[in-house]
């Protein structure tokens, strides 16, 4: 039941966040809709494609569709103000949502019998699918693989329950583990940490020259 | 029979306009065919994934292949004053595709009892999923989400079949339905109709620095 | 076993051509990671999802990630000089996994029973899938599209396999196929050969004025 909250609250901050990308694309209503649909399951839809599950599965989530949907068209009628408002705590909600679909992604492969691998692969996807697709859609290079740390907590829940380290037939370690990665991820967000970066450039780019690519990359 | 007529008509219409927008970024006539074929079969494709029937059947189509094919090769060949004349009238044929397009992912939905929502869904996906496909691989947003009403006659067919408003045994019925989303489609472009949208900025970007984004949306 | 040796080249060749240009986009450690797994790994997924063969069986190939996720995290961690030398012999690599991947993604089809042209798209989207992928979510306008004669070399071995010109039960078929698929890719990089394009635009568009698009093509 309770894990069910939070998964709704997960999909709310998911949803919302895909609506206000298109909102700052200036996308229209119908734009707005989709993008909150694809970030709050397109994750899911990954995940199942990717592990060999039905991705028709996603459909049996009515409720949390009309939660997405309701979600995307209630902010689109909201004050500017109360959306600034919104922002303010999106954070929190935001990385609920990660922690509780990153722990559901991993309790699916591993219960498909999954190596540890695919199991962490399999708690990404989920995690960070849905605001793949959304930047993609969006026009954005995907902001998780070049800013943020966000997936490599979806990675911690992964392992946690990919090497057993909790027991899911307990729910209490589940519920620990959901609150590891929620506050790793807050942290993440109070001091700014970042994943190291490694720049490089094959050849040297005069500014602007937006076509210019190494010949050497196919 | 005149079904499959209208299917054709799409099919090139569909072909057409991945094969120009291709030709207007540049890209080689490899390209020009890849946009081609994703824009006449990607909405089919993405439907079949998302109802849970075999991707693989959209090979089954062998026919129009060949004609999206063929669509796509004459078009280059074409002198460029050709072209013009044909987007004279590629809005009309392609509102043809929208139609029959969206009636029949309609109806692959409704015949495997999804609920109205998924049917609606169906439509959509089915007419659209080829023009967004081709937009994200031309590196262009996807028009359909941010400046046209396209989708929205899409949830009217898909809705008119969803809730048994038109009855798919009597063909004439899905021809009238067929006749009202094309004339919405063509409406809609003679007015210039608009979805409504609605703007929005988490964070005052500076103009031309394309990479800002609010912390907010991981 | 040779071939196997070949996959392992060629996996890790693709794998490197994501990681850098991740790095080129200024993505973090975790993008690189991504890119480079996308690359390697997306064309057999793109290419098992339109044939009907499960996706999840791209997991069976676990020393495969390995070597991928490895490759990914070593150049991440070499001297600048070090990836300059590596990319004199990338393409060479590069072309060497083009031939394999290709060769073995027209089997696939052809084990099924597909038509002709079945085999040819099999064996281009198991080549220039991953690379696909891989520009998309850098932000790039695919450059298989537009600049490389690389699609066509995957379609050569796609109509040999495919019209049975290559009898896949003699292996010293199958590596003068992949001969000569690896030498024309060469020779088309020595001599710079380009597929001919042919521009067109619907509308003059101001330059700089990137959202201008032609109303004609929804």
């Amino acid at each position: 039941m309770t894990w069910y909250v939070l998964t709704i609250i997960g999909t709310i901050a998911f949803a919302l966040s895909g609506a206000i990308v298109a909102m700052e694309e200036e996308y229209d209503v119908f734009g707005v809709v989709v993008l909150a649909m694809v970030t709050a399951f397109g994750g899911g839809l990954l995940r199942n494609l990717m592990i060999g599950l039905p991705v028709s599965d996603i459909w049996n989530q009515g409720a949390l569709f009309n939660v997405a949907l309701a979600s995307a068209l209630i902010l689109i009628l909201l004050p500017t103000r109360w959306i600034h408002h919104w922002l303010r705590f999106a954070n929190m909600f935001d990385a609920l949502g990660l922690s509780a679909f990153t722990i559901q992604g991993a309790l699916y492969a591993a219960s498909m019998k999954y190596p540890v691998g695919m199991v962490v692969v399999a708690a990404v996807i989920t995690g960070i699918g849905g605001g793949v697709i959304r930047d993609v859609l969006a026009g954005r290079k995907p902001i998780v693989l070049r800013a943020e740390v966000y997936a490599l907590w979806a990675m911690v829940a992964g392992a946690a329950i990919g090497f057993h380290v909790v027991n899911p037939s307990r729910s209490w370690q589940l519920y620990a583990l959901l609150l590891v990665v929620f506050t790793l991820r807050m942290l993440s967000l109070a001091f700014g940490w970042h994943v190291p970066r490694r720049r490089f450039r094959a050849v040297p780019v005069p500014s602007g020259e937006e076509d210019a690519m190494p010949p050497s990359v196919p």
